[in-house]
């Protein structure tokens, strides 16, 4: 029985973590292979990820993990080149990579920046490695000689902050508009391939580090009084219980390609 | 009477040129002086807006003019600092930034790209810089004694691209997208200020060089007919004409901030 390759990003802690796991665990067929290929900063990072995987199933495993500098662009491209290079593709019938990494940048009002170079760094880790990543994959993947056999999804983690300007979070924002409408023309010019689907999915505000980030350190008072509310009152999301609905999404196949979808459109009442 | 100052980058050329002679010929009172500081690549590329800036108008002057790799971050905040620092802010009434410089990046489809630090060096042209100079921009108008007494304005020169995915534009879309979004924080963060607005305007198919750069270098052959019909069937649109439109948006200041206006929605017919 062919195999399910998942290559996910920023897979060392929170949502990420949580993806790979609930993929285990949504996976429909219990006996199918599932291989995981992991990035994050640091390869040791991983470790935590990978035993949560072999714990859940006896049909899944880390295959790779690779630590990578995302703002370090040539860094990026050869260690994403080598990991596709790797990759027995033959082996798979389903192959789906989740851009997941990112970062907050800050989240001062814009008229109070200071660290021009800093923001250089953070547009290099949302932006210039998510641009490099997705173009390598959809250039190996379309020159296969089974793609039309496969059934490819790249999934972009996003955010209501892609669509919506919110005050503080002007590069988280406008990095996530990015990525938006670079998945968007991914999808535009691959429409005549059915076998293939990008998915913008936006998990909802996740009871996370990041959020924590967020409650430490947002400069906007209204903002960070909106987020602390939001975990006082236990209406921040639990990783797992979105990256099940994403884990839905990507086993059925049940989405537009180019699709933004809410965690809170879809979650099971 | 009071002065307006315009401070216009990428004036060397094309739009940006347009922009600055079409503010000295709307300017709707003749007798009012109009400063101009002006960016390009080098300063010596700005010899011809300069000088048709000094034939249309007496009270129309070019006060300062910066030559500036947008790509080298640390150079753009140096350079526009020190611009800031230098303006008698006290002389002017109504002050005007337009974000216009920006490059095509290629026009290859998203799976055939190659040189990721060509892309890493055209996001800081199109993102990190205009970042950097709206940031800089908002901090120095925001402190000014006089701040209240101002109409102020930032222009993004944005396109139909920000809003809408085209095959084989995917690094222009993405970008122009993230400044678009970039562009609403800013007016989302300022709503409290009345005299302070942001405008994304939309010039439409320019017939400049980068339209022709366009005809000659968009690797969609689809993509390529449809711009060498625009030029063929005189569709585009004549610079002049927008900066005229964009013009009366700036010196009537009839428009919401954050709007996203397109020259098409509001030419005279």
């Amino acid at each position: 029985m062919s195999r399910v390759l998942s290559i996910v990003t920023g897979a060392n802690r929170g949502f990420g973590s949580s993806i790979c796991q609930e993929f285990v665990k949504f996976s429909p067929n219990k006996e199918q292979h599932l291989d995981f290929i992991l990035f994050a900063r640091s390869a040791d990072s991983l470790k935590n990820t990978k035993e949560s995987i072999k714990t859940l199933s006896k049909v899944a495993n880390v295959i790779e993990e690779y630590g990578v500098e995302m703002s370090d662009i040539p860094q990026v491209e050869k260690t994403f080149k080598d990991c596709l290079d790797k990759i027995e593709w033959n082996k798979y019938s389903k192959i789906c990579l989740v851009n997941n990494h990112g970062t907050l940048y800050n989240l001062d009002k814009i008229d109070t920046f200071t660290d021009f170079q800093h923001i250089q760094k953070n547009n290099d880790i949302n932006i210039t490695s998510f641009v490099t990543i997705s173009s390598l994959f959809l250039r190996k993947v379309k020159a296969l000689p089974n793609f039309k056999d496969l059934e490819v999804t790249m999934v972009n983690i996003t955010s209501l902050a892609a669509i919506k300007p919110f005050e503080s979070w002007g590069l988280y924002c406008s990095s996530k508009a990015f990525r938006e409408m670079f998945s968007n023309v991914i999808a535009e010019e691959n429409k005549s391939s059915p076998n293939f689907k990008v998915l913008n999915y936006s998990p909802g505000p996740l009871d996370t580090d990041m959020q924590k980030e967020v409650r430490e350190t947002c400069s906007s008072e209204e903002t960070r009084q909106f987020y602390l509310e939001l975990k006082k009152n236990n209406n921040l999301v639990a990783p797992g219980d979105s990256a099940r609905a994403l884990a839905k999404l990507v086993f059925t196949y049940e989405f537009t390609t180019g699709q933004h979808i809410d965690y809170y459109d879809i979650k099971e009442k």
